[in-house]
């Protein structure tokens, strides 16, 4: 299968997961910009915004602004971006379409101006049960 | 009016509008990134993830994405990034949500990831009038 994400969504790689239902998947990005950088990805293979049905994006959407509240919740984040890169041209680097959820922190923008940025979590496996439980709260109490 | 989006919307204020319907306005960015840097705002004042319903947070995302197939059909880019900046940490300086729609060329990676952008567009209501252009077009044949 050459499609690291349709890889994933069948259970043949790995990945710290945060959340799954029937449609999508989110889980923790290998090379975090910052810690609890997630991806949602629909299960359904598309590459990006020109082929993605627009009922995918508002659910995918959907999901990250859940996210982004958990990492808020969580002390995660102070502030989030959520984002489509369509296309090699915008730094898509795998082309089954996800959206970015980076949790920011007060203080973080030269970091993030100036590419010294984390790409790798010490802890992938306390950063996931960390949204995880955000999510569980949220969702009992939306 | 302190918000400069709502008296945009009250037509108080100027902008290039790409976009208008009973609910949201599509404007060019007035420091652009690239050229045709959109801004997708609801009309309706709400600041950020945290308050902004799901269902907006959908229509917003739809328009993004058809002004990404507008920017592409009309040879403004080659691929495009869309995101939602929520908060101040993650770069949001005006406190009304909004969706940006950056168009990205083939070779244009270097000069953002150094800051080296345009942010200023020479011919700002020729960008406008091709993005109007275009979007009539998708439209027409969706
Ligand atoms: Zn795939
Ligand atoms: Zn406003």
């Amino acid at each position: 299968m050459s499609c690291v994400f349709c890889a994933i969504v069948a259970g043949e790689a790995p990945a710290i997961r945060i959340h799954e239902d029937d449609d999508y998947l989110a889980i923790l990005d290998i090379r975090p910009f910052t810690r609890g950088h997630t991806l949602v990805v629909p299960k359904r293979h598309t590459v990006d915004l020109t082929d993605t049905p627009a009922q995918t994006l508002a659910e995918m959407v959907a999901i990250g602004q859940r996210i982004a509240r958990a990492a808020r919740a969580a002390e995660l984040a102070d502030a989030t971006n959520i984002g489509i890169n369509d296309g090699r041209a915008a730094f898509q680097s795998v082309f089954h379409i996800h959206l970015h959820v980076l949790p920011r922190r007060n203080g973080d923008k030269l970091a993030v101006a100036k590419g010294m940025v984390l790409r790798r979590d010490p802890d992938r496996e306390a950063t996931g049960q960390i949204l995880r439980d955000a999510l569980a709260r949220i969702d009992a109490n939306p």
